[in-house]
C-alpha cells in the first residue's frame, strides 16, 4: 500500500473512525485503525463491535485531487499513536507506504515515523445491510432529534432497554422518545416517505451511538440515509457509514405515561425560569436529588425554592406571563428541569401540571413536537 | 454588614481569593471567604496558611461608584457556594447583608439567598510585614521571570528546597533559578534599586505560590512592590496583597553547574526543532523517561531521532543555522527539551554542548540573559 493524501482531511477521517474505538475491547485489533486503498480513494475503519465507523476519503472531489500515487493495499495501525502522529506532521501532504512486515512508514518533510502495523485480513468484516426499512432525513434534523431526547436515557444498567432511544416510524411520522422512567424526552417530526410503506415501534438505538453519531454528522442540510434491520441501524452520508447494533427487548409503551388533562397550566419565559432553577439548585445540590420547590402566588407570580439546613436556604419569585387553573406546590429536580428547559429554543414555554404527585409536560408554546415529561418528587 | 456593589467586580475578586483557598486545610474556618465592609470598600481574604491574598474593592475609582450603601461589619462565608452564586445572579448588582447571627442575605432582582457564615473574629490574621527588603517591578516583568522558571522547579518532595525558585538580588540584578537537579532554568533582569541597598541570595518562593501569583496578576506595564523578610514575601499592588511563606533551607549553588566552555555548538530556528523534538517524543512516551536522541551530521544537519521497539521509531533531519565544533550523539528528555524551547520568544537558538555526558545550555541568541540547562540521559 502506498499514497499520499492530504493532511487535513486524514485528520478529519481518523477523528471520525476515532468515535468507535475504545481501548477497552476484548478483540485486541480493535484497538487499531483499518487503513484501506483503493483506486476510488482511502477508507479508514474503527469499531468497538458495538458502533462501527467507516470514513472514506474520494481521490478526487470537486475536481480538486484529495489522493495521489495510490497502490492499493490495507494495513491496521496502533490508534494509540497514529492520530497525533498524522495531526503534528510537518508538511500540509503526509505519504503512507506499507511493507510486506505490515510495517507502516509515515513521511511529511524531513520526519519519518516506522510504526508497527497489522494485517487488515485480521480485521472483523463489517456487516452489510440487507433492508427495505430505508429512509431519509437532513443532517440538522436528525441533530435536533438527537440533542432533544439522548439526554433523559437511562445511564444505570437495572433496565437495559432504557439506555436506548426508541425509534417509531408511525402515519408518516417519525417519533424519538427516550425515558429514564423518572423522566421522558420526545419529539415528532413529520417524514416524507415518498409513498413507501415504512413502520416500526421497536427500534432502539443505544443513548452512546447517537452522541457519537451527533459529534460526527455535521449542523447542515446535506441528506443522511438510515437503514434498519431487526438488530442493527445504518447512518450513511456520502462519506461516511456509521453502523450501530440495536438494544434487545421491548421499549416501554411510553404514550400512556402523559397525562392527558391538567388542572394549572404556566406560561413562561423558558430563559427566565431555567436560570431561577439553575440558581435555585445551588444549595439543592448536596441533596442527593438535588430537589428544588415550584409555588404559585398571586400577581402571575411564582416561587422557586430550595433549603439545606447546613447551608443555607434560597427562594426566587418569577414573574411569568399567566398561572391558569388551581393553586400548585410541587417538588421536583432541578437537574431533570434544566436539562429539559435548556433544549427547547422557543423563548416561551407552557408547563402543564396536574396535581403535586402527578408527572408534569414541559412543551415550547406553538410546537406540539417537543414534550418533555418530568415526574415530581414527594417532599415531606 | 451591609452594601451594594457591582457584580462583575465582586466575581474578579472572588476568582483572586479563591487561588488561596483549599477544601484540604487544617483550619475549617480557611474553607472560607473573608469579607470585610468599611466605609474606604469591601475587603476579600482567602488563605491555605502557605498563601494569603487578599483582594480590595475601593468604594470608588476613577470617579466611578463601585459599592453603595455601607454599613460596616464583616463576615466568612462558605466558599463551596459563595463563588458560584453570585456568578449566576440575575442582575448587574447584588446587595449582602448580615445579621446577628452570621447568617448572610445575597440579593439580586428577584433571587434572595441566605446563607451560613461564620464570625470573622475567628479567622486567622494575617501578618503585617516589617521590611526595608522592597523593591519594585513591571507587572510582566514580573510573569515572564516567573513564566521563564517555574516550571523546572521539582515535584517530588525528596529535596523540600528544590519545589521553590530562588529569588537572588546581587549587583544591580534580579535572578530567578529553577532546577529539580535534572535541568536548571535561570532569568535575569537588570534591577533599579534607586541607590538603595538590597542584596539577597537565599530567598526560595514556593513553586505553587508563583503559579497562583502568575494567574491573577494582569500582563501589563502597572507597578507591583515586593518585600521580602526572613521567611515570607509579599507581592503588593495597588488593590492585591499576596502573601507566601518561603521555603526553609539553603538552596544549593547553582552557578557551577553551568559550564564555562562548549565542544558543539548548533545556532538553529527555535520553533523547527521544537517541533521536531515534539514529533521525536509521540514515540518515546512508552519509556518512562521519555528520550529522544540528537545527532550531528553533515550539510548543518542534525538527526532527532526515537525508538521503541513495541510501537516503531522515528527519525527526522532537522536544517540548522550552523553547527560548530566536534560531532555529537547526545539522548536527553524531550520533556525537559521541550518545556526549555517552548519559553523561549527568540525566533533563534543557540546550544552549547560539552561532550555527551555532560549538562548542555540553551540560550536565546543575542540574549545572554536567559539560559537553560538540561542533563543527557546515558543510553546504551
Amino acid at each position: 500500500m502506498r499514497f499520499i493524501i492530504q493532511r487535513d482531511l486524514l485528520i478529519e477521517s481518523i477523528q471520525h473512525v476515532m468515535k468507535a474505538i475504545s481501548s477497552r475491547v476484548t478483540i485486541p485489533i480493535l484497538t487499531g485503525i483499518k487503513i484501506e486503498a483503493t483506486q476510488e480513494g482511502i477508507k479508514l475503519t474503527g469499531s468497538d463491535s458495538d458502533i462501527s465507523i467507516e470514513s472514506f476519503i474520494p481521490k478526487e472531489e470537486y475536481g480538486l485531487e484529495h489522493v495521489e500515487g495510490i497502490e492499493e493495499g490495507s494495513v491496521v495501525v496502533q490508534a494509540k499513536y497514529f492520530p497525533d502522529i498524522i495531526r503534528k506532521l510537518p508538511l500540509k501532504t503526509v505519504e503512507l507506504i506499507t511493507d510486506d512486515q505490515y510495517k507502516v512508514t509515515i513521511k511529511s518533510g524531513g520526519a519519518e515515523f516506522h510504526l508497527n502495523g497489522q494485517d487488515a485480513v485480521e480485521y472483523p468484516h463489517l456487516p452489510k445491510l440487507h433492508t427495505d426499512n430505508s429512509f431519509e432525513l437532513k443532517n440538522d434534523l436528525l441533530k435536533d432529534l438527537i440533542k432533544q431526547t439522548v439526554f433523559a436515557v437511562s445511564t444505570v444498567e437495572t433496565r437495559p432497554i432504557l439506555t436506548g432511544v426508541n425509534m417509531i416510524i408511525e402515519e408518516e411520522h417519525l417519533d424519538f422518545v427516550a425515558t429514564d422512567s423518572h423522566r421522558l424526552a420526545s419529539r415528532k417530526i413529520p417524514l416524507n416517505l415518498n409513498n413507501e410503506n415504512i413502520s416500526f415501534k421497536n427500534v432502539v438505538i443505544p443513548g452512546k451511538s447517537l452522541i457519537e453519531l451527533n459529534k460526527i454528522i455535521e449542523d447542515n442540510e446535506e441528506t443522511i440515509t438510515i437503514s434498519v434491520t431487526e438488530n442493527q441501524i445504518l447512518f450513511q452520508t456520502k462519506n461516511l457509514y456509521f453502523l450501530s447494533r440495536l438494544l434487545d427487548g421491548n421499549y416501554p409503551e411510553t404514550s400512556r405515561l402523559i397525562p392527558e388533562q391538567s388542572k394549572t397550566i404556566v406560561h413562561t419565559k423558558t430563559k427566565t425560569l431555567l436560570q431561577a432553577i439553575d440558581r435555585a439548585s445551588l444549595l439543592a445540590k448536596e441533596n442527593r436529588n438535588n430537589v428544588v420547590k415550584l409555588q404559585t402566588k398571586s400577581n402571575n407570580e411564582i416561587e422557586i425554592s430550595s433549603n439545606t439546613p447546613e447551608v443555607g436556604q434560597v427562594n426566587e419569585d418569577v414573574t411569568t406571563e399567566s398561572i391558569e387553573g388551581e393553586d400548585l406546590k410541587i417538588s421536583f429536580s432541578a437537574k431533570y428541569m434544566i436539562d429539559a428547559l435548556k433544549i427547547i429554543e422557543e423563548d416561551h414555554v407552557k408547563i402543564e401540571f396536574t396535581g403535586a404527585m402527578r408527572p408534569f409536560i414541559i412543551r415550547p408554546i406553538d410546537n406540539e413536537h417537543i414534550l418533555q415529561l418530568i415526574l415530581p418528587v414527594r417532599t415531606y
